[in-house]
């Protein structure tokens, strides 16, 4: 669409003197700097010297395939994923990411992370998880022609197993221990590509945060060619923060942008490993896990990826309570945006910090509220004799 | 932000000589040519001779208000509704309305119907839905911070009635015969402005289909600035198809385009009182209604506007099955786009009608695949002990 892919390969994030080709993508991490206890994640280099900056004069409208320069290879065809709106909502920005073609931002990273398996060969896309995820790199198997493997959980909502199988995938709930192990054999056995993670601390797929990246791209055209003081982001694995803030270095590197925002993940209370990664110092954390309904921020794993961002933009982690989470989905919904209670944790992480910002603030939702836990669960009978009392009281 | 609105006046459907103030919306139909039988709804009239052609030069991205001159006005903040993607799928285009602030094409309606509400100054909005209707005005409701009372029925998907109770709406499922005379109650002593039909055959808001048309102009300008051969629409009571269709009349009218499409409305065969109505020549027609699991597209009552929209552009009254709707929905998931049943309508009317057409054929997808019946319904024990076998039979 606007010319092809700039990438030249992959790069560490644990050295980055270790530099690897693009292809074939490094799904289980840096070989050279990932040890026992710590994964490194990949990242993907570009020839920035031949980008054009005039691809920042579009409109930011949906289809990825928009800022093929600035991704790898795209080989999925379009499911219209990205170009979402920013809506206002009080003194902040909500990037509504339930509005791509899955109903969240999953899709952004699947286009790319799916268009990976195609132009590797792959026979199959494989990936382990209960929600978003699964289903939405079941939509971009399917739309690729490809076979798709969905290890979930027997825990994940009804309507979010019904959601993962409609795409025609091979839906399978398995014990959370078996995940991973059937992962790799899926991967070393069939030679399917792998979409989500197979390290000690998270890495995932090295493309992966490159689609997440056009969120940055987006806000920046929203904002009216302004970056925004401080971006809150719902945070499992923290993919989504990191190419976030990778897509605004690359817009300041590309000399479109003076600043940078600040990052902040917004993880669950219950978990939290990239807060405790910030606070010990570490790389990445493993943490253990306490009882939320908020399933797609709160992880045990987390990954240098999202202590990157957070640190190197002069952010902050936030830990927010399941009640700090349904206050911030009520009151979104309350203005008519209602999403997944772990959508909500970018306004709850803003609402705790209780800072100024010198500049517009982003809270990024990522997904729409009919994945969450209960939905379709409450029964309300049917009133028979109804008057008008019943309605306004 | 484009303008503010060149709307005129309303005028009948029943006799375009029979006009009326733009405000009170008349809500219960033309006062002058309804009868006991047929009622006929609302136009709006706009002052085409002061419309800017530059309007279609911008991008048909989210917010309606970029269209504001040739709409009522707006008085609710935006949600982010419209600018929903083109999707290629095989020989056709799929228009996916699932990409709306509510997930469904009702959020355009609603963007301008509760405007209506709070330019009239009522102290809240009514709406007799059981399904992306209701949670659309509630929504928007909330946008405008007016309450809401939607009268559900019981029978509607567990997971649409979580849904619609999000927004904070009074949502009350009641006997399917009460919802009129209660919406009727609602009316004449709270003064809530009805955002649903209240005649014997189906008027709606007069402002309704204006904020469909939208979809019109967007698919022109996504198209290359051409008019489709052919757009296939899911049809419930007709507004969306009405609407799509006055948006090309209208981009005829102010010479952007020499043609229009055939429209065509895709029913329930369980239903159809369009098909009906233009069978038999009448202005609209009421029908019974046989089982189906396509709700939002499966009604007794049909309305005038349908008639017209098919008939003068010489389109056809399509009746799908739903086994066809199932097909289409399957196979629509099969390429990554997730439809409810009712959604595939467009897509299964094309196939049914085996028809070639010299130029683009659209079918419109209104709605996402977790408003279904049976959403979440399902049940997938885990597999205790798990091998490679269990993943690829």
């Amino acid at each position: 669409m606007n010319g092809s892919s700039l990438a030249l390969r992959q790069r560490s994030l644990g050295d980055p003197s270790a530099e690897y080709p693009l292809f074939p993508p490094l799904t289980r991490g840096c070989p050279r700097t990932s040890t026992d206890e710590i994964a490194y994640p990949l990242d993907v280099v570009y020839d920035y010297a031949k980008a054009d900056r005039a691809l920042f004069d579009q409109e930011p409208g949906p289809d990825l395939a928009r800022w093929s320069p600035l991704l790898p290879p795209l080989a999925v065809p379009t499911l219209g994923e990205g170009g979402t709106p920013l809506v206002e909502f009080g003194d902040v920005h909500i990037k509504d990411e339930s509005r791509n073609p899955t109903w969240s931002h999953k899709d952004r990273l699947n286009r790319v992370a799916v268009s990976a398996a195609v132009a590797a060969g792959a026979p199959g896309v494989v990936v382990a998880s209960s929600g978003n995820h699964g289903a939405s790199a079941a939509a971009y198997a399917a739309r690729a022609g490809l076979p798709a493997i969905v290890l979930s959980s027997a825990d994940s909502p009804p309507a979010v197993q019904t959601f993962a199988r409609a795409y025609g995938a091979k839906v399978v709930s398995v014990p959370v221990a078996a995940r991973w192990p059937l992962l790799r054999e899926v991967v070393d056995r069939l030679g399917y590509h792998p979409v989500s993670n197979q390290t000690v601390t998270h890495t995932g797929h090295p493309f992966g945060p490159e689609g997440y990246k056009t969120i940055a791209y987006e806000l920046f055209l929203q904002l009216g060619r302004t970056v925004p003081a401080a971006v809150l982001v719902p945070t499992g694995y923290a993919e989504l923060l990191y190419g976030v803030w990778k897509g605004f270095t690359e817009l300041r590197l590309l000399g479109l942008a003076e600043r940078t925002p600040r990052m902040f993940s917004c993880e669950s209370a219950a978990g939290g490993p990239h807060a405790r990664a910030l606070a010990t110092g570490a790389p990445a954390a493993i943490v253990e896990l306490g009882p939320t309904e908020a399933y797609s921020v709160a992880g045990t794993v987390g990954g240098h990826r999202g202590v990157l961002a957070v640190r190197d933009s002069g952010g902050e982690a936030v830990l927010v309570t399941d009640d700090e989470l349904r206050r911030a989905q009520r009151d979104l919904a309350g203005q008519g945006l209602w999403q997944e209670l772990s959508g909500a944790a970018g306004l709850a992480g803003y609402r705790r910090l209780r800072r100024e910002f010198d500049g517009p603030v982003v809270c990024v939702a990522t997904s729409s509220g009919f994945k969450d836990m209960g939905v379709g669960g409450e029964r309300h009978p049917m009133i028979e004799n109804p008057t008008l009392d019943d309605l306004v009281n």
